[in-house]
């Protein structure tokens, strides 16, 4: 079973991203074969600025390598280190309706938002069916605003596959986790850079500390019991401590004599305590820009070889 | 300076397509280095059969090399043989406005005509932006229903410049020749394959002959004499005889005792005459097909040198 995962390298990561998408692809490494890419070609869509694309891949490599992603186990690689995907693409349109991308949510919603609406944009959708179906990929983990993309990818590779009357492309599945981990933002929403309410997962020891600190509770004194229930600061510490920390802090809450600083500093040690392994392979591959340079050439030539002898095989079908 | 020409290739040629673009396009390689591609991944919006495709690319090739493609002076190869264009036209979209394509008369006109609207044709412009941009194209001849594309391909380059504030994409012009010969068809209205009304270049003896003697006349007798102006036989002669000969002709035409069947016969006799040589070459390829695919190979290497470079610069722009 293959899985594909597309990351968007969009800089700095935080502990909402880690619960919500890294730590479960990370794991879904168990469970099948994992091909995952760092979308340049589709960050080209929002990213326009030289410095920032490069600072985001390289970053966006180092944290995934840092969590645990694994490029021997694995095939894990910069999209445009793989340019076969964009034959398929260019292949692709051919048989994409333009209705069926008028259609596609997400380009509706960033055209209503403003966004400038340009072709990239709007055509990105068949981009991502080509990113799935070079790799034969079975399951697309995705969120479940991406559902639909993956449907679409469906209808493209069906009508594809019926034109040229053979089953070359493989039907992939979306998978989505309908139990997302919502991790809660320092004001209660859900954590998301937009919201600017995150506590980052590799920020400096100082910046996120602030960010703990500004977490929004009641203003309960240090003399009076307080409530666990609907606590930020709580539903925080529930993904760092096992059930005996919970208690724990549970009786702590019910204790009149500290304060919502003092848990706040738990959930920091916690926090710090987790991270730390993760940390130090980070600083290392950091500062080891070559390392992670071959880790993702590396990662390359696996998806190349088997994207390249995908696309002779469709080549040979269409006539190129 | 740099000449870019596409090359549909869209199969049976006629003497149309000759003396409106073939004879042109050969003789410009004599007023710059032309750079001429069979548009495959164009030819893929509408032709969708692998045989159908495979071809159309093989004749188109055949063809231009038999009228004269020089492919030492010139670089001539097919399209798909030089795939960074599909990256420079992925990176092009993400500076190319909704609206200017959907400004496009092409793609209007096509829909009008109930062609299936699918992505690969309306997304046409920005591919044709790409194949011109790559090469640093200057002169881009185009019939009338083009201007537009190399228009909108000024634009895209123009907003990618000044985005990245740069100079790297240069402008190209349209060449449109204002006094292209409009070669009637043999019912007198324009030559087109979609008419019915051609004269092949290369078909049969007997092909050829059936078309010829189906020129629309009026219904003069043998023993009237007969008028040269509009008559459809004289009008094609004009593209093969001299003034002399012409002169000749027009005295027979005044002359009773010859019919429309006898000046048939004589644009026939030089139809073949002229075209002889080049079926010779024509023919002597479609025999070697190897020599044919060393040919657009040997296009492509040379297409493909100066395509890499430009990409490499243009990735270092953009952050890729």
């Amino acid at each position: 079973m293959r899985i594909l995962s597309g990351i968007q390298p969009s800089g700095t990561i935080h502990i909402g991203n880690y619960f919500g998408m890294i730590k479960k692809m990370v794991e879904s490494q168990n469970d099948g074969e994992l091909f995952a890419f760092l979308a340049s070609y589709h960050a080209l869509t929002t990213v326009k600025e030289k410095e920032l694309l490069e600072k985001n891949i390289f970053e966006a490599a180092v944290n995934f390598l840092a969590l645990g992603m694994d490029p021997e186990k694995s095939t894990f690689w910069v999209q445009h280190d793989v340019k076969e995907v964009l034959e398929l693409y260019w292949i692709l349109s051919n048989h994409t309706s333009m209705g069926l991308l008028e259609r596609a949510h997400s380009y509706k919603d960033k055209v209503a938002k403003g966004i400038n609406a340009n072709h990239g944009l709007f055509s990105y959708p068949v981009l991502m069916a080509a990113d799935i179906l070079i790799f034969d990929s079975n399951i697309v983990p995705v969120g479940k605003d991406q559902i639909q993309h993956v449907e679409m990818t469906r209808d493209i590779a069906n009508s594809f596959n019926h034109h040229y009357n053979t089953d070359i492309l493989v039907m992939p599945e979306a998978k989505v986790d309908e139990v997302v981990a919502t991790v809660p933002g320092t004001d209660g929403a859900k954590m998301s850079k937009s919201y600017g309410n995150t506590i980052d997962m590799f920020g400096t020891k100082k910046g996120v500390k602030k960010q703990v600190m500004s977490i929004v509770t009641d203003s309960k004194e240090l003399d009076e019991p307080k409530e666990w229930e609907n606590c930020n600061i709580y539903k925080l510490c529930e993904l760092f401590m096992n059930d005996e920390e919970l208690k724990d802090l549970q009786q702590r809450y019910a204790t009149p004599g500290e304060g919502y600083g003092h848990f706040k500093l738990t959930l920091l040690d916690k926090i710090n305590e987790h991270f730390a392994p993760y940390q130090e392979r980070r600083e290392h591959l950091i500062n080891n820009p070559k390392e992670v340079k071959e880790i993702l050439e590396f990662g390359a030539s696996k998806a190349r070889k088997i994207a390249s002898a995908k696309m002779e095989k469709i080549r040979s079908i269409v006539g190129l």
